[in-house]
């Protein structure tokens, strides 16, 4: 069961600033918290169906740092969190820190004022499909703590890291090529991308700011062919992802 | 301004039931109506702001049919809509028949149980920018006139046909070749295209159904360069249609 308190804490976890302070973030759904269990992340506390506990027994059982487990219902569940209905879990886990990690090489995104949660849910989702470790965001970016991020990522937010920093200085210190989707670039089927490199993606009402444009080094489009006036910003990144990776080697 | 009886009248259009009824839907927000009015959709009453009529006065003058145009406010709008908030615009417009159009040979996409309206409407947006005349639903797919299609196809709707019909007697008669988006099928990265084809795209819960199968040629995948399970379906459906419209000729 959860108390009235506990309820009402994890309810204020829908919100930045108290995630922020607490420096925690709730993952709901059977899917995403399998995940979530599965990886690195720190757990706190589990709340969970009985039903969801059985099935994820195994899962469970292999997690290192040990977390308090909670039975509850499946009304409760939905009552404390953001899906109308719930019949699995939800999870409160720490966040990570805001660094980059190891890549090997490689691309990595750079997201600017990218602030739709949908939108970057389905960025981490495209980054984990096609490899791309980091994704380097702009601080008005949507949070990737956000309940509606986590849940667009389909648990790629276990794999992908995300790191919010001012763009510009971090772009000034990069000395890989730097590609900029843009509506009127080169067309991305004629690019030849190098192994490494960053790509960024701008807002989709404003595209990317004009004071990142010194740093692109190669202005990309993907071409049209019909009459639409632009993508959306995910349908647009994952286009041009899988410019860059074709011809470099596949996981599967 | 919008009586209680209109109102009561546009709010009933937001159910599928209603819209066929009254074979009407409605459009929200400048864009959309700008594009509608463009279009060669038949509209019927147009409620739209003193500032939005202003605006688009020169779209609206060169429409052919005339249609009722009535002066409202935005609260008025919010009221009746599904727009939490429209400074613009709604149109009432007139549903077109349930037919294929002519598309010169090319491409069509058919959409085997999408049944989430943002994913359509991304579809139909994609399908515009690569030049797609027809999308052929099975009868499980979002409704093309549900609010949240229309809106998520930023303005699109009003460029490609949409031909609902059961998928397997559709594609019995078909004679160009047949792809078909699967997990585990030939790298789409290698595929030779045909310049005319149909590509099948799958629910993302459940792919084709397995009785569409016997008319799938070639089985197609997106390679996966990292860990993510699957890509959204309309992500995967603009990968598959930049890799098929790779070499063709640009409309840019």
């Amino acid at each position: 069961m959860i108390s009235k308190n506990t309820a009402k804490y994890i309810k204020s976890l829908q919100q930045k600033k108290h995630r922020k302070l607490e420096k925690s973030f709730i993952v709901e759904g059977a899917k995403s918290v399998i995940e979530l269990v599965k990886s690195d992340f720190r757990i706190t506390t589990l709340y969970a169906t009985s039903v969801f506990l059985k099935d994820a027994k195994q899962s469970i059982s292999e997690v290192k740092n040990k977390f308090e487990i909670v039975e509850v219902s499946e009304k409760e569940l939905a009552s404390v969190g953001t899906y109308q209905s719930n019949n699995a879990a939800i999870a409160i886990a720490k966040m990570k820190k805001n660094e980059l990690v190891s890549s090997e090489g490689g691309f990595a995104i750079a997201l600017d004022r990218v602030n739709d949660p949908g939108n970057l849910g389905t960025i981490i989702r495209i980054a984990d499909w096609y490899g791309i470790a980091n994704i380097i965001c702009s601080d008005d970016c949507a949070d990737q703590y956000n309940p509606k991020v986590i849940a667009a990522s389909m648990g790629s937010f276990t794999r992908v890291n995300l790191f919010y920093t001012p763009l510009a200085s971090y772009l000034e210190k990069v000395t890989i090529p730097v590609y900029g989707a843009y509506l009127q670039g080169e067309n991305v089927h004629h690019q030849q991308f190098n192994h490494e490199g960053i790509l960024i993606m701008g807002s989709e009402s404003q595209g990317i700011a004009p004071e990142l444009e010194r740093y692109v080094a190669h202005k990309i489009s993907i071409p049209a062919f019909g009459k639409a006036e632009s993508l959306n910003v995910g349908v647009a990144t994952a286009v041009i992802c899988d410019n860059i990776k074709r011809g470099q080697k596949q996981s599967l």
